[in-house]
């Protein structure tokens, strides 16, 4: 047996999320579907990250067993050629050992979220990033960012289907950053909770548009109530850009 | 009557080209329809350039003439509603001069050109890049683009159906950079012929992998001849970026 890191590529919109679902396509599913066709075996595909429908993955990081001897390259090569025509792609593959776990190993998640700020529609950009026609100040949306950066208890930023254990998290990094009609909201931390950077992303953008001060912004963090939520932003726009693991 | 400037994003991938065709959807019929929808007007559409099938735009500039008083604004706002759900999009909208002419005004065009040079296919840039799996040399390939830049006759990177009268243009600026595994190819003119920076990429990409010299680029651009053309690059990769006027 052998365990092999995988870094994965997938644009989100085709899929009901990274998880296997009974109702829909998922990325999980889709990888494991092609290791079972070139191996012969049931396989187990977990991630650094459980990316909800229509979130995008620059990169993220997986690990699967597999018993037949198989050079990482072939094996990168084999599943790239047996995931077509899925938006899916292996972008590296390399043995590692057997404790090595893409989620309980990982000690960093980052994640990207694109906004583009201008009156007309998205044509190129449809589906990869968040269309907002009101004038956003990204400069006010990085000064509230501040707010919530650090240890705090984040219910208000976490979905009620969350299964983390505690609501209690340490954002180590919430930049917004503007690039012509972009705006970027880079998130990292050691782990984040479910829907945390889309709904840190909604509120920030009700800062921009002056409807919520960075106060506001206190306010719903310290309430610690899903209820003071003021917006969730959709999925399009978040990507997950990168997973650090020891060494 | 009232000329219009409109500036036009769009993702290529579901039409048969800008110009209107017989065989299929087109980025011009899609417009003028839905001028017409908005005015009641037969509407001719008249772009800065005739982009390929495939072929896309961050900012194509094109023109119209419309009877019905209308603000620009508002000609904006109703295109964008009616051209839903094509990926285009209007950016911008505003009167100009009765003589200005996006075609024949024009007076410089930009072009940028992306190829993914990795093993993996791609996922997330799939119909928006060119994906060459071999690595390449863009330090060769921006010396070689060299060659290329100045006053030449370009038969050798012009289709055959070329409606040009000349095949002899010059071309301002052929920059290659790289960015990661991202290698941008941008090139600038006056004008170009049909399928020349796809011609000149497609041979740049046989210098980055080593297969042509910078003077096999040489021989290829003297013969004046179709047949030395190396290679021409699929549409996926190009994006019509800029068009420059007087003022």
């Amino acid at each position: 047996m052998t365990r092999f890191r995988l870094t994965v590529e997938f644009d989100g919109r085709p899929f009901m999320g990274w998880q296997r679902q009974n109702h829909g396509p998922s990325v999980q599913q889709a990888i494991e579907e092609a290791v079972t066709r070139i191996t012969g075996e049931e396989a187990g595909v977990h991630a650094a990250g459980r990316t909800d429908a229509g979130v995008h993955a620059e990169a993220m990081a997986a690990h699967v067993d597999i018993a037949k001897p198989i050079p990482p390259f072939r094996l990168m090569e084999a599943l790239n050629a047996h995931l077509r025509p899925n938006p899916i792609a292996i972008l590296a593959c390399e043995a590692v050992a057997d404790d090595w776990h893409a989620r309980f190993s990982c000690t960093g998640r980052r994640y990207s979220y694109r906004i583009i700020n201008r009156r007309a529609p998205l044509a190129l950009d449809a589906g990869r990033a968040w269309h907002v026609a009101a004038p956003l100040d990204a400069d006010a949306m990085h000064a509230a960012a501040q707010r919530l950066v650090g240890h705090h208890d984040f219910t208000t930023f976490r979905s009620v289907h969350c299964q983390s254990e505690s609501p209690v998290k340490t954002l180590d990094r919430l930049n917004v950053s503007r690039y012509g009609d972009e705006i970027e909201v880079e998130a990292a931390a050691r782990s984040f909770l479910h829907h945390q950077v889309r709904s840190m992303v909604g509120c920030l953008m009700l800062v921009g548009r002056g409807k919520w001060s960075a106060d506001d912004l206190s306010t719903a963090l310290a309430a610690r109530d899903r209820n003071e939520l003021g917006l969730n932003a959709p999925p399009d726009g978040l990507f997950f850009v990168e997973a650090s693991y020891p060494g």
